[in-house]
């Protein structure tokens, strides 16, 4: 019972606070024998880092990971993975009149409120840099899958970012979409946006009937970050429009694209689909000309929303174990 | 580690297959000494019964809920709370042919894959009779909550229904939706939907920072539900083409409006609002003549949802016992 | 997070006050296909019976099991499995006069210090009536065992009865064993006891290392039947007087014989060898002549024992299921 | 579900192969503003730390404790704690034949046979090393305790070294048994042991009924230990040969002396009495010239049994924060 653990048999417990001395993952429950690809682990981290591209954060962490146990000659032990990232580029001073005021739209004064005793520096642990231990996690559960799932993989693009409608890839964004997001940096303004996810090659048979089903498994994890307003399956609120004989018939799309290729909880082995949208960032507003933040947070989100998807599929993967005698 | 099992401190165990014995609900870690108000129990039994509104299904069960433990000179005891409702109007013949011919948008087939042992009967715990323990659990959880909590209450009305648009009260749909969904059920057609619901007096603190946020907890108890396929809060999916300065301002609206009453995954001492997208149930479609489904199902849904959001918010008025030193 | 329920992945959740309306188990976690045996269950619920044997206690209860959820067509659904027992010869009014004065031994102070609201009737859940709870989910395991493990058995046998030492089968104690006992009843004399319990044909390689160690399971789960004062693994408390060179040595007897069984706190494929010391019961001593009592629990309290163990046997027996990528 | 997680409430994780890079902990649920007593953790680690005493292991670690998070301004924020400590003195060379040979009585042969890729450098994490993780833990859950309940406090001595019966400090071992253990250390024999733990001002109420009962708790803690074989509350394995009348009235004795102050599961507000015994350790047999070990484990193990009594107790304070309405 933790607050800072994600799933059942595959475990993420996240550490760290974000102007703190170190972050960290803790990774249990992966099985014993999976390769464990460094190069994977450090071309996530690179794609969350902040400063790497024009149109987000100016914070500057290389995000060095110390891979401290779990790993023996290149496998997983199935021993508890720990692995550590110093904070290197923390500036706790820029953070010292958050002590007494609060940020808008932020969380500081509810976290006083509850705990008394907050880390006050960047948001602590409720800053977008706790999120690197969630990489470091889905990293691991990537590993798992790839090596047991021919072809798994995930796809994420932005299908709406503030008043622009379209399929941005987060990597590579058109230059209108760049553009926007620049100017909006620079004039302390933020935006919206919606993600697309879609991964392929979903074993049938993931996700649990009642109260594990894989949509609420789904929704509960990209629920869990920060700036997260809504979740969509398939056809997501369009579908409370819609007629049902019309909505099953198979004319009407694949199972992916109607029901986001979950049915009764469980994944039916069709491509799963899934629409996060996030809300603009409040950091932008009031600490704009000293912290260092983003004018659209889902880009750089999404290795975030990825990691939490691959750390629900190992989960259900070892769950799928348990069904038959 | 149970697929049928709810919360974290506060939680709901359900069992029972819709056309066995009985249908049951295990409540544990509810203090003692809470008064156990059987009116309540009954009165939300009775509003998420079948065959009561002429625009739901036409099975007929009494519900009548069996108290075996945990209770005693009208209080809890602390221990575990054990109610239990016997299958009476179950008519598992009805189902004999799913055995062989799965039901489209059903999952009997991926069940079926799963398990292999599977009660093919009315979708054995995969079907909406499933959800009468979890009314048993959320009332529980509201006795607590309303004992511990002054004013605590949830309303839920529905802001659409297939084509219609408004704000339809579930137990006096207005003539308009009534006809609508009369001559669905007679045609064999069924309807989207969207809940809006709105919790008064939340306690501010509910919910903790990174995995527990209590948008996540809400999140994963709503998706959790049957055909329900987007969970929203706040300004939900149009978020995503908001800008920050306008949306984080308060002449944007309340904290209730922009951000559903959470921020940093923590209850902010405002109304919660979410909004619950369900698609068109396929049940009416296939078995029409012969099963007794609804042709709108989140009508019937909606002392379910909210039984949903009592647990969660059960189980953090629990959490939060823990907080402090 | 629950103290009525035993196990992380096959999972027994026990309910119900002594006096009560029923006492019932809930298992979770058991495989789909699992062949129900029905008649194993009634089976160990008649040994665990009271008013079987004449030297323990005289309350009669039919222990009707009724199977409500979980099986169809005689196997396991891979849904929870609720089993109801109802309380027929309860007594309430014999333990009016506990209401106000707690009995020596017992812990009805202590709980009602703790709970306020307390069921004071025969110790509600304090009871020894609880344990036929624990009898049903030992039953489920050991029906998952013996469907998955060829040959595995326990037996069980009492090695001191207060002043008596020998090797007592419970079923068929010696004449001696019997009048002491026999007297003891007639006189409101109670005896500890020491049962010694052999686990034949385990799988190599159950348990886990560090905290699920299978001497640590095994540890808690005896220690929580009540009475239970120490647990012993091979040699035992002797081994505090061992030289090492010679407690190693293959001379000294067999790894059941020294180390009962497990080394790293993993099963080694031997038997499995452990003793488990009950004190004296103290109902004996103020409730005699209304109270129906057993001179020496350990003979009851030995099919609780052994379900406790084939609980954890096949928690660690699906744990394994994890082990390997 | 974890195999190294201990605690539901108040949780220790704990990672880090023997060899490997570092050992750490994690301590979840230690709730804010606790104050965090540095000097405590120091002390607690340099009572077990090898090379101290003529009498144990000539393993040379400084321990280092690094606060990596969860603590701020010197005190716990609410959020993770994790606390590293990077081993030095490892010699991984000196266990290479272990890579082939598996040594007697211990365990590398069944990890090896359970997992297939094993790190079989001094054990990996089934070594001794791995307690300093516990330790850790266990000073994190004083800090709370001390704070939370006057004069809480653990005394531990040993009855029992091999042949000698007595009462010695583990701190300062008498001439006899000091001379026992430096001549077995000297020539590669080892002994058993019996250790007694006093646990002083300890609340009541502590321990849940059913599952969590307080005995059930500790003994999963402490039969966790490496090489730990028996325990015992109160009376103990004496308790068999007893008779009621006396063993329950109080001329025989303190309820601390006959039930080790725990009744129905629960603390009564005396002191706890728990006895340990510990088999001779096997890593003296084998590799005595080369590894570097200990000729009676459970003198250096002591500060290992209080950590996992605090876990234990901090744990049930937070349980009885749930208790009541």
């Amino acid at each position: 019972m933790s607050a800072n653990r994600f799933g059942s048999l595959f475990q993420l417990t996240s550490f760290g606070e974000s102007h703190g001395v170190a972050m960290g993952a803790i990774v249990e429950g992966c099985p014993s024998g999976v390769k464990f690809d460094e190069e994977l682990l450090r071309s996530e981290l690179l794609r969350r880092r902040p400063g790497r591209l024009k149109a987000t954060s100016g914070r500057e962490e290389e995000d060095q990971a110390e891979i401290l146990s779990g790993v023996f000659e290149g496998k997983t032990l199935g021993t508890p993975i720990a692995i550590l990232i110093r904070n290197q580029d923390a500036r706790p001073q820029d953070y010292e009149e958050m002590k007494t005021e609060p940020r808008t739209g932020h969380a500081d004064d509810v976290w006083k409120d509850k705990f008394s005793n907050v880390d006050h520096r960047g948001g602590g642990r409720s800053s977008g840099r706790e999120t690197v231990s969630r990489v470091i996690g889905g990293a691991v559960a990537q590993m798992f899958l790839r090596q047991s799932v021919a072809g798994i993989s995930i796809q994420s693009e932005l299908s709406q970012i503030g008043p622009l409608q379209g399929a941005f890839q987060p990597e590579h964004l058109d230059p209108a979409a760049e553009e926007l997001l620049v100017a909006a940096k620079r004039e302390g303004r933020s935006f919206g946006a919606k993600v697309q996810m879609r991964i392929e090659n979903v074993p049938q048979g993931l996700g649990q009937p009642v109260f594990r089903k894989l949509k609420a498994e789904l929704a509960t994890a990209l629920m869990g970050v920060g700036a997260v307003i809504a979740i969509e399956f398939g056809e997501g609120v369009e579908a409370a429009k819609a007629e049902g004989t019309q909505f099953h018939s198979e004319a009407a799309g694949s199972e992916t694209d109607r029901y986001g290729g979950i049915r009764g909880g469980i994944s039916t082995g069709d491509p799963l689909q899934i629409h996060v949208t996030f809300k603009p960032p409040a950091s932008v507003l009031d600490v704009a000309k000293k912290g260092r933040h983003d004018p659209c947070i889902a880009i750089r989100a999404i290795p975030v929303l990825e990691a939490m998807v691959w750390l629900v599929l190992a989960d259900h993967l070892l769950w799928m174990r348990l069904d038959r005698v």
